[in-house]
């Protein structure tokens, strides 16, 4: 049994879930008894280099405040971005650098380290394995997942989707009710995270099996963009509707590789002669307006896909809890160098284990929409696609309000 | 006892409690012995001209699809922007469509005509109400407020209001979490819907008084906007924290009477020569990141401010509900050519009665937010506003889900 410390911290972009899979490290690691203190590091890596650390025992155990916790958007603990150099490296600078990473491990006694983020993230977790094994340094580090991308490989999915998914077909649909009150033709566009992998656009298609309402065309970046094809595609829901209503993915391209928010750049400028990217949503409400004279709108989603802690998936704050807590039981046991991952049980009742891969193996790819899971025509997903994503948002939080807002925690 | 059929139409732009309203008058119209069939408008006062109505009765009796229809966003009826003619008008198009009305509502012995709506809506109520005294015609005809913009007189607020306000002060405390993750500098906008009013700009701030976690500057329309004033505001707000976040009213102007917004518009044109109009979120933007080189978004709250019915303020809900249902009691008790309020009565605990005004003292102007509601600094709401706005957020409308997502009425 290694007796020692633990720290944990939060790396990359924010999402509605990633202080759900902090609370399942500290749930954890507070029942662990090899675990003596438990760090939290402010502003994930770089903070800890500076040893700006946060003792997180004393705080949560108080139940009460891991709840709290959990409902939190963002990272309670503060994020960066930092890119690890290699640790086979003999640059005096690199090997610098992990000598006074691992001394602050040692003056701390910490023998297991969590880190929870994205790709980026599971490149610190590998490098760290890495340069520990060649120090003999026994120390247990494991890299547990977040993103409301959706696009890590060796995972069913990611902490973090589920929550970013149910709010946006959600607000599609709301959406979609909103633009169905008049009688006069009108185009909505809503633009939706995700530059390289379309997970969270074919989230707004989930409603249509459920009762049949679902954005007119939902457009992936995994197929190039066609501007005929696209008119004509409204032009066939015109037919039907008034109000027609269509997704598409921020990262879109045409076929020569141009993203469809660039068109506006080019020749535009700002007062300040500033050129100016006004984003794909932006880019087709005038591409469609000049096309049809019609109404049109474009709404970008943003922020609040990946904060909307107000409008939380059960089954993602759930399994992101216990992916948490599974991060430690699996270090307690001796794993090292492991990213922890789901893995869909066969059957008709959605059932997700956890499971862990070696960070050796991890590429830094990205997963893309399976071709299945796009229509032929690929302005729409196919129902196979949306039976995968429904039991991902399954069930709402009991999100705690107080004072008619939700509540969150400080650290 | 005026023994007939009831109608009820919706107007104007969708809210997220327009439905409760309805729901609220069909309540009140079931339980009427004097009321026969309850009959809905198809796309307000446009659809009954061409006698485009449903029958709402048979519908429902069940109490379960009244509990929907409250939850549901956005005029479950349609919605329509048409403005009368003079009633009092010897013009023969004008005669014409009054004839042509009132024989709609001959052939469907209607009684009972409710109009929920905004300031065009009473407007309507206004003119029919004029014209039905002038051909001495026996019709109860009650206006039922709704807009988010809380911009109507009269009345302490509007239905629709305090769901808006919710959803704001929620989701900028979430955009407040994410952007405190980094420790870089970086500016936030979020930019809110209130062309004349600062109502729902100033709601960003609610939050201020519940646990001290608000925007670091609110602008609202009220004020002339001045840039050198904003720079010194953000230079101020670095001082304290890099995560500046501020929330700004579309409808922002200059002293000397230009948009915010329109900066954007001079020399600004798209790839097919459009002008385009960025917003003030925008325009913002790229001032800040001209004046300060620091990191800057903005954000658009857009649509979903008017249509989150998955998170709607339980006592906006039960209002529009109870408003709606007291407007039916009005017209059965005689009342006419009324518009329905809200009157706050004084006290600690905050009690809204629901009484009317006659729609013929209604102008057709704008309710401002205040002076003692603004800081003299003219960068903030002052916790007066926030504590007259905190009881119309309160408590959470219990949305009925089903599959993971807010279950919503098709009429």
């Amino acid at each position: 049994m290694l007796i020692g410390n633990a720290v944990v911290g939060q790396s990359g972009g924010p999402t509605a879930a990633i202080n759900a899979t902090l609370a399942g490290v500290i749930r954890g690691a507070l029942e662990a008894e090899c675990i003596g203190k438990v760090y939290g590091m402010r502003n994930g890596i770089e903070g800890f280099m500076e040893k700006r650390v946060i003792s997180l025992d004393g705080i949560f155990e108080d139940e009460n405040k891991l709840k709290l916790l959990e409902q939190t958007p963002a990272a309670a603990l503060g994020s960066c971005r930092r890119k690890l150099p290699d640790p086979e490296s003999d640059d005096a600078k690199d090997v610098e650098f992990y000598n006074k990473l691992f001394s602050v491990i040692d003056e701390l006694d910490i023998k297991y380290f969590f880190y929870i983020g994205g790709n980026d993230s599971m490149d610190t977790v590998k490098k760290m394995s890495i340069y520990a094994k060649k120090v003999h340094k026994d120390i247990r580090i494991i890299g547990v997942p977040k993103t409301i991308d959706n696009d890590l490989t060796m995972t069913d999915h990611t902490p973090g989707f589920g929550s970013a998914a149910k709010y946006i077909a959600t607000t599609v649909r709301e959406i979609i009710r909103d633009c169905s009150v008049y009688t006069v033709r009108a185009v909505t566009v809503v633009e939706i995270m995700g530059r390289d992998a379309g997970w969270l656009t074919a989230s707004s298609a989930i409603g249509r099996v459920v009762d049949g309402m679902a954005p007119d065309y939902v457009y992936l970046p995994e197929r190039a963009f066609d501007m005929e094809s696209f008119f004509a595609d409204i032009e066939k829901a015109f037919e039907k509707h008034p109000d027609v209503v269509v997704a598409v993915s921020e990262g879109l391209q045409f076929a020569d590789g141009r993203y469809v928010g660039e068109g506006t750049q080019s020749g535009v400028a700002d007062a300040f002669g500033h050129k100016y990217l006004a984003g794909t949503g932006k880019a087709l409400e005038m591409a469609i307006k000049e096309k049809f004279g019609c109404k049109v709108r474009s709404v970008e989603l943003n922020l609040p896909q990946r904060c909307a802690g107000h409008l939380l998936s059960l089954t993602d704050i759930e399994e992101s809890v216990r992916i948490g807590r599974e991060a430690v039981a699996l270090a307690v046991s001796g794993g090292s160098g492991e990213m922890m991952v789901f893995v869909r049980e066969e059957g008709d009742i959605y059932h997700c284990r956890v499971d862990h891969r070696s960070v050796m193996g991890i590429a830094n790819s990205t997963r893309y929409v399976p071709d299945e899971f796009i229509n032929d025509e690929n302005n729409n997903v196919t129902d196979s696609c949306c039976e995968y994503l429904l039991p991902l948002i399954d069930g709402e939080y009991p999100t705690m309000f107080y004072n008619g807002l939700p509540a969150h925690i400080i650290l």
